[in-house]
């Protein structure tokens, strides 16, 4: 029997995955119908015109079928070059952005030019799964960084952690699965962490455009050395509701550039363009569009944040973008609970034990409430449902 | 300064990405255009009413827009299975196939599951570059396998290079770089060898379409056994001109599935729908369209071989599916001569040394040239041209 590597053996199972098998031949009453908060992603296509003009694409552009370049096309490289460099008040250069097969792919490039098996690399948890499972199938270290009771992690206890096998900190916000909105003071504290050891800070932003702050989230890209330390990931999925599309990006020095192209050229070769023409369209066209979305979501974080501070014996940790991140109030273990809730009140949420080590005990104690799909109606319902579910 | 992870800083830069460079700035005489047979891919879109299909789907199907499951669309893995199916007269089940972003990241998440940092992956020169990039960054060591002159690699001195660190040989066929076909009983012979000693048998099969011969190329997948050691690559992208949609596909058994869910999981989430809608289209509707286009590729195959047959000095080694493989008689290295070709004859081709670790002399001394783009007219022309060049 041919083998299997140790390190993927190891890693455990895609989440949301196994969260759909849960539902496999599961049925729920009529008047009582399933209550979905376990996916982070839009479920509602595109607006219209975005489809129209990826429509238009297949037909008229003969480009739009075949290879691109590796980094991505130049025209989305540039819009979103000028895109965070006057969002962010910095300096970004389109040959420091690299388009991706999805954020997910950013974050698994930008690791592969920082770090290889033995490797550490410190992940605040709760984390976001898909980044602990690239870690452990690569054999390299996730050094768990607890947040605090406010959900945000702090750089002088991440200063403790750091070792001489370590190779960046990664840093989610606004955070997945939390929804925690790291101030940028706290993101500057651990850029000059991270400056002063010689590692990257990692910033994953996939949720930025439903940030609740105005003005830039980070004061970072504005420094002159920024290169030195910094990778910034963004997602165009959860914006322009591209998730089938796959488009993702990752902002870097041109010097980690060239190393991020060996890795998209052996694993992508390029990104999908009809993705790539989508990405460039909502970027052009849906600022208006994309800033209602962004007060929906608001709006339904601010729904969520009341129904569930009323709530007998759960506690609200923290919400934000697509997310908030509950403590409920049973003796059962969270993996237990879930599966409970899908049961007694067709209720489906991810545990907390998704989100970090196995021998972490917040994990067991915690909820991840994916709202931004469920309306303000569905919210009030959501929390009649939890504080329905007897102990 | 944040560090480069060594064994992506010692991986070689993109081979396409390199050529692509040296067109930068050239001009070509209007009497002798360009002549580019670098590219292993399709210049042409795909005929026009699967970009309708395509372009239909964005505008009636939400679906296309949204995230699919992490192995690919069922009606894909079920169509593929029944095609590979009838095509090797094997059993292959819906669920022993998955959709991946392109054949490349079904060879990564294949080795993902075999073999991590130490290990050893057996792969016959002249190598595909991509394979040997991923093993390289992953600090696997590629072991090369030199073919004999007829292009082929041969089981017996195969069997002399596995040690215990070795965890699969890898077989392209129809072979990229070289274009040679691997008879059946050839790639039986390394069934066994590699059954025999507990390693897995890769068979990239990206050019399979476009095989000279007829029936199918290997019995494997007739084996009840087939997946405790195979596992079978394939692209959509050459068949149907899909490169731009980044959809390929592998077939395992279902135990190794389990890991590649998770590969794909953490890399891709899931494969561009619109790809994925396009290559079941493909292939439900364009059979017989696709048997003109391998009709063409082989008449082009055929007058290169009698063209680059009579070349003083020059020797061909091989061809088949896009590729031929060729000695060249100068006394330069090949990427000299690649680069001396571009001035003075205006033919981008890549030089043997893409191909083969840097220590072996048989790089120098050849050069692919992707003929499968150039029509009968143009490859007398390049056949005249080489035959211009001066010692």
């Amino acid at each position: 029997m041919a083998p299997i590597n140790p390190a993927i053996a190891a890693t455990f199972a895609p989440p949301v995955m196994e969260a759909r098998r849960w539902l496999q031949g599961m049925t729920f009453p009529p008047d009582r119908p399933l209550l979905n908060v376990s996916q982070a992603a839009p479920v509602e296509p595109p607006p219209e015109p975005l489809r129209a003009a990826i429509a238009q694409a297949s037909l008229d552009r003969p480009e739009a079928h075949l290879y691109g370049p590796v980094l991505g096309n130049p025209d989305l490289r540039a819009a979103l070059s000028a895109e965070f460099g006057s969002a962010y008040g910095g300096q970004v250069a389109p040959e420091q952005v690299a388009i991706t097969q999805g954020c997910n792919q950013a974050f698994c490039a930008t690791i592969a030019t920082l770090a290889g098996a033995g490797d550490e690399i410190i992940l605040p948890t709760p984390w976001y799964f898909n980044h602990k499972m690239w870690l452990d199938m690569q054999d390299i270290r996730a050094v768990p960084l607890p947040c605090g009771a406010d959900m945000l992690p702090d750089p002088g206890h991440a200063a403790r952690l750091i070792g001489p096998a370590t190779r960046a900190i990664v840093l989610v916000t606004p955070n997945n699965p939390s929804g925690a909105e790291y101030p940028a003071d706290l993101v500057r504290g651990f850029y000059d962490l991270a400056a002063r050891h010689g590692l990257a800070l990692i910033l994953d932003e996939t949720y930025r455009d439903f940030d609740s702050r105005s003005g830039p989230p980070h004061d970072l890209l504005t420094l002159p050395d920024w290169g030195r330390t910094v990778v910034q990931l963004y997602s165009f999925s959860k914006a322009y509701r591209l998730t089938g599309h796959r488009v993702g990006a990752l902002i870097a020095s041109v010097n980690r550039m060239v190393q991020i192209e060996k890795f998209l050229d052996a694993v992508a070769i390029s990104t999908s363009q009809l993705g790539q023409i989508g990405a460039l369209w909502g970027l052009t066209h849906l600022r208006d569009w994309l800033a209602g979305e962004r007060a929906e979501i608001l709006s339904r974080r601010a729904a969520t944040t009341e129904a569930l501070s009323d709530l007998p014996g759960w506690r609200l940790k923290s919400a934000g973008a697509y997310f908030a991140w509950v403590e409920h109030p049973f003796d059962i273990g969270s993996p237990d609970l879930a599966r409970r809730m899908l049961r007694e009140i067709s209720v489906l949420a991810l545990p907390g034990t998704m989100f970090m080590a196995s021998d972490d005990p917040a994990g067991a104690r915690h909820l991840r409430l994916a709202f931004a799909n469920v309306d303000r109606g569905g919210i009030v319902e959501l929390a009649r449902r939890l504080a329905s579910l007897g102990a």
